[in-house]
């Protein structure tokens, strides 16, 4: 019986147990909103996750990070650090988005190790298997590498079943900046296009939805028109796109298939919290997934700030999963340093967001620190932070005169100053 | 004649015609604004600006950079090291903050050497010159100093002068996590609890106005009980002084001097909006200029990356002028490249404000850096770049076999797959 099943039946497993209790939640509540579809806790019936996570509402604010081999660097080893980096500092869940030569052996390599849910986008796998570009991908191997990445193991795939022949045609309008950013997107893009047929996960999508329920596989239903500059946010083919989710969110619900959708990508300010919104009525409360999103397009080398700003604000506004992404977006795969600060810069977004939504716990945490700042408790306030090695070398690398105070101020410590035992 | 005086008789100056001309703003509706007290240009008339600027309504979003030595670090070489980086990377305002022992002559180099607006906080130099700590600093020598610094050529004073007994009342009943997180905020706190006397700057706040009218210093006036914790935000405290600040402000553009209004601080994302409508309605339409904020304490470290989240929705919502925030805030006095880091991302927030606020030219600079994306055209990338050193550097240390992408995608790049000459 799969987790829907579960739920809708009414009964609970160690899953549900699991994250009702992570999440502070009522073992009841997350079941209506598994049932109903508003949340997921994505994990393959072949699988046992050390690290569970529950995506959706009522639930804390999750982050993904991607890693994956590519053309250019195919080397495991590096991506594994990244793997153990990010579940070390918090990752919820992991992609692997590999695109490199010997993509199945790197995915069964990722999953042995990986402690959290861990997702793929599969059409990467059929286009670096396909002996004749893009065009020649077969309709059948596509599949094929579906029911392969289930058989691994594998808790959730990006499907781009969105990508439609009616979708694409908001791109043949060349009204967009930049056409698709999306790397499944434009690789099925480029298929419907060269090959003039519909978009096989979207004609075959009952077939899709099959196989997710056959081995409990959440689908992210992806956004491959996702906006890729601020100018071609929320536009016709971007809402176009989301309405054909909506309606495959609700064909996959109705078999009992957990699923999420993605969403952009670069979005402005004033942008974001239509974009939850639409999100959230088109697809009828199903988890949001956001790639940022990025609100603005001149900061190459630090997008992992425009995307915390993007996802602290989406979160905020009810967006359920971020995305991270790192220093090197739209530069060069990035290394194990870029995967850490992508995270963290992340995670720093999730929690604000937590707080905004009123979680208590998570604002427990920032009273519990601001108590050991108030004290100077030093100790205290690395053990609370986000990363607890970086302030820890920073005041390493300074050290004041007085040590109950830091470089900054010396005995101008406002902190200290106004100390009532002292001040009054 | 000072500027407000010149806006309201009507005529024209070279400082109007200049901030006018890089706004694209009316000379005419600036000189409203300015005489209304909606937007300031701080100049010191004794000061030539080499970059001067505006700051307010229907102006871009303004960054400010603060440096100076503190007790445990007097290493003025460095500071100016910081400086030439601010301005080269394009800070609005320098603050020079210094708390070391030579402040005037430090204060004297800096100013000698800044191409932009210069301001300080004048009661740290009081501070520093009591031979008898904060309880012995003598009234006349605040005044004392005020006048020194406006001789100087100081552009703009941060005044903390709704620091009142009646405000302290409210850090008196103990309600905060954290008192007083105010350098300035705590010395007078502090002063007024041991002296049981009423703020200075409060009580002579017609002779710091007749001061600041005859060198033209524009008036910042401090939040020296701005919440240093998610937890105090928007408290009685912080409500109590901003009322007082309201009161001041008017009095100050009675007087015809130049008038901004600080603000917090830490404040999670759910109350920045109502922070920014509470200053712009209680503070008369005057100039916002926040010290992030911060929308979590539980990044030390990351502290840019909060506050560029805060200060990029805060500037959305009209707050005018940002003050950056470095990685090492709450732990040491910043170095170069903290200094680099805290100004990249305020300055990721103020565009990314100014493109929610609906500027033009912002947008247009999103879409050239888009459209050369699109192309691939990376030194054009790099040149519309906030920083353009940093991708130019990752993207040679990550060099594809194809020169046309990048080692993330490699051949799977999305635009290059979707171009529609090859793709349709």
């Amino acid at each position: 019986m799969n987790l829907i099943d579960t739920a809708r039946k009414g009964k609970t497993n160690k899953l549900i147990r699991c994250v009702s209790r992570a999440e502070g939640i009522s073992i009841n509540n997350l079941k209506a909103d598994i049932s109903s579809g508003y949340s997921v806790i994505p994990k393959n019936k072949n699988r046992d996750i050390e690290k569970p996570c529950g995506i959706g509402r009522n639930l804390s604010t999750k982050v993904n990070v991607n890693i994956g081999t590519s053309p250019d660097s195919e080397d495991i080893k590096t991506e594994l650090k990244k793997l153990k980096e990010s579940v070390k500092l918090g990752a919820d869940t992991v992609m692997d988005l590999s695109v490199g030569k010997n993509v199945r052996n790197t995915r069964r390599i990722i999953l042995e190790r990986c402690q959290v849910p861990l997702g793929t986008v599969p059409i990467y796998e059929a286009a670096v298997k396909s002996t004749d570009d893009i065009r020649g991908i077969n309709e059948r191997d596509m599949m094929k590498v579906l029911l392969e990445q289930a058989e691994d193991g594998v808790d959730f795939f990006t499907i781009h079943a969105g990508v439609t022949k009616e979708s694409v045609k908001y791109i043949a309008k060349k009204k967009r900046v930049i056409d698709i950013v999306s790397r499944g997107g434009a690789i099925l893009y480029k298929w419907i296009m060269l090959n003039n047929r519909e978009n096989p996960f979207y004609r075959h999508f009952d077939e899709v939805l099959d196989l997710a329920r056959t081995y409990d596989i959440t689908l992210s239903l992806g956004d491959g028109m996702r906006p890729g500059a601020i100018a071609d946010a929320t536009d016709q083919a971007q809402i176009a796109e989301l309405k054909i989710l909506g309606k495959l969110q609700q064909r996959a619900l109705k078999k009992g298939v957990q699923t999420m959708i993605e969403g952009p990508g670069h979005v402005p300010i004033d942008q974001i919290e239509k974009n939850v919104r639409l999100e959230k009525s088109i697809c009828h409360g199903s988890p949001f997934y956001v790639l940022g999103p990025l609100v603005t397009d001149v900061a190459p080398g630090y997008d992992h700030i425009t995307s915390a700003i993007g996802g602290a604000l989406a979160g905020s506004y009810g967006a359920d999963f971020l995305c991270y992404v790192t220093p090197s977006e739209h530069l060069r795969l990035p290394t194990v340093e870029d995967v850490r600060e992508g995270l963290i810069a992340s995670k720093i977004a999730a929690h604000a967001a937590d707080i905004s939504k009123g979680r208590k716990e998570s604002i427990s945490r920032d009273m519990a620190i601001s108590r050991a700042r108030s004290k100077r408790d030093w100790p205290k306030q690395f053990a609370l932070s986000i990363d607890p090695e970086k302030p820890k070398q920073y005041r390493k690398s300074s050290v004041p005169k007085d040590v109950d105070v830091c470089t900054m101020c010396g005995n101008y410590c406002p902190i200290k100053l106004s100390e009532r035992e002292k001040g009054a």
